[in-house]
């Protein structure tokens, strides 16, 4: 990674094989995945950084939003159908088109640099970014009000292609 | 942003003021801040993004760790005195320097672009690349084990200097 003023860059570590390959059915957050599965491939060079990884339930993906369009300060969100304000929704159409979820750990295996994993809402292809452990500590806040969201909350529906190139 | 064959450039939303000026004393994770306050500066171009985001108790800030060392592929978390693999812990010195907090919110002026915030663990004046809605059905998986950090979690002794410039 280099830091210039203002600008930023980011090598892939890796890339995600998921059942998804288009933005239209994709589930639009791993809650609503119903357990689909993938496989993290990480780049040689970075294997090495899977070490201790098989001990954690969860981890965080931080990935490309690649097939996104251009980014907009309003979106109407999947489960929605009023604009809301694009950081207070999940939408990929963001200034920093980076993904995150929390998925499930199904198997690591650090010579090949595969992790399997479970609750997948990712697109096939997508480039990985980071890897993290899910930590309960400092990740889990069940009762957390969410707004807009509180009243949607039990649609589930899938995405659809509205943010698609 | 824009993506290149195997480059990623990315541009700070905006950045945020805390009481920590340096890694060493500063909270290595939210659950550890003692409920440290911090203002997020939002640019201009992006306030408008921030509408409906008064409704959620937490957000996700996505930050750029631009203090950290270069990466190593395995590294001695804050809390553990054993080389682990670095996608096993949050430490700071990845590929990609991206940070992520689960952090309280305090107050929202879309206007003025400031999101007040609490229970911080990020370091004074670092750039802001996203802010996500922290969303329970999403991101809570409270019983997830936790491998090698099982061990030390009561630990909960703040950041020292070992991965700074």
């Amino acid at each position: 990674m280099s830091v210039n003023t203002n600008k930023i860059t980011f090598q892939p570590i890796g890339i995600i094989r998921t059942p998804f390959t288009s933005q239209q059915g994709t589930p639009c957050q791993p809650a609503f995945s119903g357990g689909a599965e993938g496989t993290i491939h990480i780049y040689p060079e970075f294997r090495e950084g899977l070490v201790d990884l098989d001990g954690f339930d969860r981890i965080w993906i931080l990935f490309l939003l690649d097939r996104s369009k251009d980014y907009k300060m309003k979106v109407i969100p999947y489960l929605d159908t009023v604009e809301r304000g694009v950081f207070a929704t999940r939408a990929p159409s963001r200034p920093n088109f980076i993904g995150l979820s929390a998925v499930r750990i199904v198997g690591v295996d650090e010579s090949s640099g595969t992790v399997r994993v479970k609750d997948v809402d990712i697109l096939d292809e997508t480039q990985i970014i980071d890897i993290k452990p899910y930590i309960p500590e400092n990740d889990s806040y069940r009762d957390s009000r969410t707004g807009w969201f509180e009243q949607v909350r039990d649609k589930g529906k899938p995405a659809d292609d509205r943010f698609s190139i």
